[in-house]
């Protein structure tokens, strides 16, 4: 059904408001209306029911480190709430020094699409580098025992025009590709899971017995989810491999200014040169080539000027509970 | 033949020296050395000839540019001199203000092995990032001319025990790896490279008028060639793409001391465990599973301990020439 924007808006925030108070309600459904706007619907307000079953310890705490670096303890609440204070409190330390780090931990649900802070903090004039660890679902190569999260890495570039986002995951398959198809009766591809034995499966219910295979099972997929692990998950002080669950998933934020090497206006200049390189380059068909990214800044513009999006009604009709 | 190590080092310092004074024939031994021990022999003594045949225009300058970085214009001396003055300094720079960015341009060659510059790195108690971007010879994704280079990425950390190393090329197939395969008469891995009208081969002679591919040719290993050539090349004022090629190829240092977030003895001790962790999960047929990077490391030590290294016989005294 057709939704305004206007109106879904407002129905996050009912929704919210009964848990969280207005501030954090706000930065919340600033998350989840990027997902659901952006078309990474999987981290729209499907998403909503799980944080409304979160349950804080209190709330969230900010812990400076240094002068470049602080801590955010999420005690619980949402990781989009959590990726929201980070995301804040980088572009303050990146805009004071150049340079900012945050570490963030104590969070048991998915800080949304990185996309989000990305393109907010590319927009502040920053280069970024966002990592999510998140508990053991891949194996590392040669091995059958999950150990790492699906653990993406994403980065952002301020650039004349949109910012110039690519985010990755560093696992074959999404954790919630495999519950999207199990719940469908669908098979998932070919080589992206084992069962619980070692087995490659295409049936997601031995997967989700089993574990995701790391980025095209090869020793590239397999670091990379080791590097994030050791980076978003044992470097705050969270949850890494099987150790230190208490302190729940982990999150690195990391910005950058521009400026520590070239001018400002240069880079961004430079950026959207190179943009317009590859996307005019040489291709066999005589197509354009694609941008990463740039589907989802494009998709929320059109969304966003259109005024409404297409929601299935159970999904509506299941979250209408919250508000009544 | 079997050669000494001694010998070795005399034999590559003898021919340096009579080119680079004695500080910059010592760092770069170092690094041909490093390649030479640790069985990454593509960046051994087989570079030296190529070394040897660069046209410095003067001296690598140091431009400082902020308290927490700094460029390194290399005026046409070799990617591994200018690696490893960029290795000094951004230890300099971390050490004094727990972060530092190093960006180095105007080289023409490449910077050698980056585990060697990691792990000396880690040995420094930081968590270090190293890009480096190389001329164009991988198309974006749905693309056909080659617009970035085989860009490696590599990661390295301090631990109770040796570093932990991660070290990839973003490209299927290195270079070197195609002119190897050509003077072999032999043919490169499916789906690594095209011709140069973008149809699939596996005759290194058509792949080197064409493209190597990006690693899996998917959108992730073209989309960290595409970060690489950012970070590492536009960045620093370097190559980028099909621009800015007389700036000379570009590398990015990056360093971070654990402290920013972390104790520095609980980082190490925690990454000691992870690493176990992982060598001893669960495997299906009950090996050990390999941490990578460390064979590099072994094998240089096991090499360093019996004193001598094999080298083909053909290699040396080609080599013999430019030190008689």
């Amino acid at each position: 059904m057709k939704i305004s924007i206007k109106e879904l808006e407002k129905f996050i925030k009912k929704a919210l408001l009964r848990k969280y108070d207005e501030k954090e309600t706000d930065l919340i459904t600033k998350v989840v209306m990027f997902g659901e706007l952006s078309g990474k619907t999987s981290h729209g307000i499907v998403r909503l029911e799980g944080i409304l079953a979160e349950k804080p310890k209190g709330k969230p705490k900010l812990i400076s480190k240094t002068k470049v670096s602080s801590i955010i303890v999420g005690n619980g609440n949402p990781g989009m709430l959590i990726g929201s204070l980070a995301m804040d409190e980088i572009i303050r330390l990146a805009e004071e020094n150049s340079v900012g780090f945050v570490g963030a931990r104590g969070t048991f649900s998915s800080s949304g699409s990185l996309s989000y802070y990305l393109e907010k903090i590319a927009k502040a004039n920053l280069i970024a580098i966002i990592m999510a660890q998140s508990p053991e679902s891949t194996p590392p190569l040669g091995g059958i025992q999950p150990l790492f999260g699906t653990n993406p890495i994403a980065f952002g570039f301020p650039s004349k025009n949109n910012p110039f986002i690519f985010d990755m995951g560093t696992s074959a398959i999404s954790y919630g590709a495999l519950l999207k198809a199990k719940a469908l009766g669908q098979n998932i591809p070919k080589d992206s899971a084992i069962d619980k034995d070692g087995n490659m499966t295409t049936d997601p219910n031995k997967a989700i017995d089993g574990a995701t295979l790391p980025f095209v099972n090869s020793y590239k997929g397999a670091g990379l989810a080791m590097i994030v692990e050791i980076l978003a998950g044992l470097w705050p002080n969270a949850w890494f491999t099987i150790h230190n669950k208490t302190a729940g998933w982990g999150n690195i934020f990391i910005a950058m200014s521009p400026t520590l090497l070239m001018d400002e206006h240069e880079f961004k200049e430079k950026l959207s040169l190179m943009i317009e390189t590859v996307r005019n380059s040489k291709t066999k068909d005589g197509n354009k080539v694609r941008i990463s990214g740039e589907k989802t800044i494009i998709t929320r513009d059109k969304n966003l000027k259109r005024g409404y999006v297409e929601i299935e009604e159970v999904l509506i009709n299941k979250l209408r509970k919250f508000i009544n």
